[in-house]
């Protein structure tokens, strides 16, 4: 990553115009729970950071490769002529590549349970296409269960990015874990504004 | 497991009362897809199928005692008094311990389509305490968040079941993640009932 957060047009993490988390951080505590996060796996998820820092393009070329290979996945960056929109793509690929930073890195406060709520509210269609001025999508939505079912290729695709720096597979192994833990609990926040009120 | 399905109650599966899926079988693929499905997971699916075998009470004990730890995960087995209702937790028991068999071992057909439906309705509030003849739960609803999380737990766990066998770690390892990915397409599946319209 070349580029510093607070230049990458729409990531507004922090910032006030976020939207606020209807979530409490003890209802945040709780979930951590539920996908059984421990403090070890916040110290292997930074370990994770700086072995994955200098690799977020070749993260992102391969996970936007899988995108690209399935017309059913690439769709909802198409426009409504099913032509992919390119400025789209590389727009949401900056703040993606942020993204897995900030997974491995940030603390897991307000700001970050807000930004979690923003990127669920960015899938959906309460706010998909808008922050990067898409006039012409063919989708107005992410549909929530491919928001899932990404958990498997967002998880299982790091593994090979994390052995490249030397590690043993034991801390590989414990780097992985977190990993996969974080994105699940990242993925059941974003969930939110999909649901039915009183089910979430 | 010494119980056949037939003899599970509340088990419907392939049966004419269990709910029809909106999903297609066409769907179903494009969502295998997502979860980086492939014809070798379905051979190390049913390895693990007679790996955990022999091992599904012992499994079932670590699930129930995580889920019993932890009031806020408990309370969805609880009566409005905030009692554990022994009856539902053992019904439900049975029937999961059949569902991890089921998950390794069942064709991804039209019927298994459908008792995934049958499954999400089971956790929302369309059917939750329905089955199991539950007239004082505590708890109309299996919150979505948690439904979504517990694929950390449910995949994580059964690593140290799956080597238990005697296989190399390459093979445990192949198991282990045709079992992830074929958690975490089940969840997408289950989380149909909880989302609006036009999202899912
Ligand atoms: C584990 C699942 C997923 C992860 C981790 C993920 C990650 C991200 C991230 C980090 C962003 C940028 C957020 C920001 O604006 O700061 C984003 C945006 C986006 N993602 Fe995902 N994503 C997931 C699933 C999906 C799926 C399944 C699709 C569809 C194939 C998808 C399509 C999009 C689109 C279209 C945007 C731009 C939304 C907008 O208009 O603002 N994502 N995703
Ligand atoms: C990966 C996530 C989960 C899996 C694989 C799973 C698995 C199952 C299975 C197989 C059943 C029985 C289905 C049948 O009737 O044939 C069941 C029922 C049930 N589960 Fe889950 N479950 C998950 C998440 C959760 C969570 C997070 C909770 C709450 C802490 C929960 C609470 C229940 C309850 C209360 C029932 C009984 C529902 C009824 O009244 O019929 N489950 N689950």
């Amino acid at each position: 990553m070349s580029t510093t957060p607070a230049t990458i047009p729409g990531y507004t993490y922090g910032q006030a115009d976020t939207a606020r988390s209807p979530l409490t951080l003890e209802e945040l505590r709780q979930l951590e729970q539920a996908v059984l996060w421990t403090p070890e796996d916040e110290q292997y998820l930074r370990q994770a950071g700086d072995v994955l820092a200098d690799q977020i393009e070749a993260i992102l070329d391969l996970w936007y490769g899988f995108v690209a290979a399935h017309p059913h996945l690439l769709r909802y960056f198409t426009d409504a002529q099913g032509q992919p929109i390119a400025e789209y793509l590389a727009a949401v690929r900056r703040r993606f590549g942020q993204w897995i930073l900030d997974t491995c890195r940030r603390p897991r406060d307000q700001d970050w349970l807000n930004y979690q709520y923003e990127i669920g509210l960015r899938h959906h269609r309460t706010k998909k296409n808008q922050t990067d001025h898409v006039t012409n999508s063919a989708t107005p939505v992410v549909p929530l269960r491919y928001l899932v079912a990404f958990i498997a290729p967002i998880t299982i695709t790091l593994r090979d990015f994390l052995a490249r720096k030397g590690h043993s597979p034991a801390e590989v192994d414990k780097m992985y874990h977190a990993w996969f833990k974080a994105v699940t609990l990242q993925v059941a926040l974003w969930c939110q504004p999909y649901v039915k009120d009183g089910d979430y």
